[in-house]
């Protein structure tokens, strides 16, 4: 196939990384296959070709794309008469936005709920030291500290969650009538949450979750 | 003049609510003048024609509109040659977001910094004794506290606003290459805290500022 996706893979491979997710979740939305390659946190060698070290990164043809939002933004101009991601030019800035918004208040809060389960449960033991040490050091909390508090650490996520949650009381998607990137860059980030630790942090939000499966349920 | 916006007024005459601004900033864009008919907190009676207590209120020929977004959306709706508030279907809805977190986060972040300035500077001394104790109830703070809590919560805000100082670092405006109601949505909050209490909080955000005083030098 001339199509692959580089992505992250834990223990059992399980595959969590919620950019990895915006890339998958992208690709099934314009109808497209890919291969999907497992790459571990200590595997950077096997990505040096696209001169980063961060997955996921899509091989298409001649073209490499590394970078969540690029590769949304790649499909959506390398393939124009499959169904839009964003729909248009005001869309696509203003769903950077929603991206943004994912990546700098959702994700942060997340990763305090996701962190623990991720050490004890998910890695592969070749990333532990690795992992541990870099997110200890970016959290300035060790793991023990994070699940002694989780009881706020799921508040705060809650709490961040209130503008999809008062959206979804409104309208269908964030994306509008049909489900488009807006939606992919934040659902990404529940499900990376879901497969890591399960629905206690969405046990009482029953509109979240369907938006949520609706959406997760679109990936091949 | 067949248009009327009602909006809310302070002492001195401060127009400083940032609902009525999304629909002063809405009417510019849109090339559309309406007479500014001011209304105090507890003016309520002059509103009653509309059948319900919030301004901004909308009177354009024999239309009655209220609540911003709908305004905005009657806007778009009713002008469909001026131009575009949104720029699609897929644009309103994602558009739709930006202005739920404005108003989940962002808003209820200022509030905190800048409800002890309108109790002390702004308030036409009618609607004193209705708003001091209507915002003591809402926030579960007296106003001396929110004085003495000041340092933490403009560390809030400013946290609040990652999503916004990051995007603008990428794009002209958060709608894209031009602004729209994305832009007016969010900024119509910031320029009730600078209306009310000034710019410490923006002190060291030059490209925020920047953006906030283009946006608001459109409005006559």
């Amino acid at each position: 196939m001339a199509r692959q996706l580089y992505e992250l893979v834990g223990a059992r491979d399980l595959r969590f990384s919620p950019f990895c997710w915006r890339a998958r979740l992208a690709l099934a939305h314009k109808g497209l296959e890919a291969e999907r390659i497992p790459c571990r946190f200590t595997d950077k060698d096997r990505i040096a070709f696209s001169g980063q070290e961060k997955v996921p990164v899509l091989v298409d043809g001649d073209e490499i794309v590394s970078d969540s939002w690029a590769i949304a933004c790649y499909l959506e101009d390398a393939y124009p008469d499959r169904p839009a991601l964003f729909g248009g030019a005001n869309a696509r800035g203003i769903a950077r936005f929603v991206n943004t918004w994912a990546d700098t208040r959702l994700a942060p809060a997340l990763v305090r709920l996701v962190m623990p389960s991720v050490v004890a449960n998910h890695l592969d033991p070749a990333d532990h030291d690795y992992f541990v040490s870099t997110r200890e050091q970016r959290l300035g909390k060790t793991v023990a500290e994070l699940r002694a508090e989780r009881p706020e650490h799921l508040q705060a996520a809650l709490a961040e969650l209130m503008p999809l949650r008062q959206l979804l009381t409104q309208q269908e998607w964030v994306n509008g009538e049909t489900p488009g990137y807006a939606d992919y860059s934040t659902v990404a980030m529940l499900q990376w949450q879901r497969l890591v630790e399960g629905d206690e942090l969405l046990a009482d939000e029953r509109r979240i979750r369907e938006w949520r499966d609706a959406l997760v349920e679109q990936v091949p």
